[in-house]
């Protein structure tokens, strides 16, 4: 193996926590009640619709930005929520500035010593980048929808991936939280490692708590994943 | 202005110095004498003909590493240097394993610290992944040529990243040691810096000793264009 890419949300960083801490900010800034988890919970309830019409072709190509953008307008207004352009411009940009997981910075500096590592993400490149700078993500590369046009788990993506890399799937490992994506990797031939993030959706979470098929590795976080690849290399 | 492209061969690595280095040390591994300058700059002199066959559409797209690939086979034909495909192979990737001019890596450290950074190069992007990884070099994005299946000067490569990044050109910087390089972004809106690498093609260096036009900067290198773009923001 030679590269390890990684879903970004929920898998390297905490978006949840996150876009809540923001909403908070804002609030306090703004003198005005926002619900935050509400907010959040149900923003990221469009997340996966939205990319759907893009893959459905009921959309043309729209970046995550855009759709981010869209759905917000669409829960502002069910909440009765009034806000200029400019500030909905601005919580849209709640999504580039993302805290990563305890484990993420340190895991990814050591995967870094033995594989190329980077992002296999359908955020888009723009987000991606700041999101990269706001959290310190050591990334050699970023590889974003954008660059491909299509959403995970359409099969562009992960193929499009390793043919810019050179690479055959065998050679490369997709590292994710969730199940779908490691599913649509291993139907490629990529390798596969899933790292549970049971906190990734709250306190209610009830999917992807645990590995539902035998991934080659399953690990609790990016640093037990160097952990045992390492473990792996020397057996 | 909130990103700084950067060409990257003879720009950021000083590709002649690394090529000719890895020749010598194959010419000892060898046992045998390998014409390192020679072949070097011979080998260069095959770059640009080689990407404007593609760039003219005589060639289909075809990735940096198989034009390199393929003058390699024709350089060492016409030296009567015989050498089975695995050598060939291992030869093609000392493009991997370029060195950064001295100031490269604290200028690009420094100007990280208000810019994004990233490279805008007709690499391609597995070349410059190991480049990036070798050098030590800590871009936030990798633009290479087969994102866009053009070449440089092709507008399609300057505006596929201002569009990825989501900025207009005004907001986008391109540095290089290359006239040619600088004439086409700024046609195309973005802001340009010039920084001369005198030895980049060694002692008889004939061509971008100097600045051919008024660019917005004109650096001695990474480091003082740092230096003169904080400068410019505190005047």
């Amino acid at each position: 193996m030679q590269a390890i890419l990684f879903d970004v949300f929920g898998t390297v960083v905490d978006w949840r926590s996150s876009l809540i801490a923001q909403f908070q900010a804002l609030s306090a800034e703004l003198g005005r009640e926002l619900p935050a988890e509400t907010l959040t919970d149900q923003w990221r309830g469009h997340y996966a619709p939205s990319m759907d019409q893009v893959r459905s072709g009921a959309l043309p190509w729209t970046v995550l930005d855009d759709l981010h953008r869209a759905s917000l307008v669409a829960l502002l207004a069910q909440h009765g929520i009034s806000l200029d352009d400019a500030m909905v411009d601005r919580i849209t940009r709640f999504w580039h500035r993302l805290e990563p997981w305890p484990d993420t910075v340190d895991g990814l500096r050591r995967l870094q010593e033995r594989f190329v590592i980077g992002t296999l993400t359908n955020g888009n490149l723009a987000l991606m980048v700041d999101v990269k700078r706001h959290a310190g993500l050591p990334w050699d590369v970023l590889f974003c929808a954008d660059l491909f046009q299509h959403y995970k788990p359409d099969p562009q993506v992960y193929l499009g991936a390793c043919r810019l890399l050179g690479l055959p799937p065998q050679k490369v490992m997709l590292c994710a939280a969730h199940n779908y994506d490691l599913h649509a990797a291993r139907a490629l031939g990529l390798r596969t490692a899933f790292v549970p993030r049971p906190k990734e959706y709250g306190p209610g979470q009830r999917k992807d708590l645990a590995a539902e098929a035998d991934w080659d590795v399953v690990a609790d976080d990016l640093v037990d994943l160097d952990r045992k690849l390492r473990d792996a290399a020397s057996a």
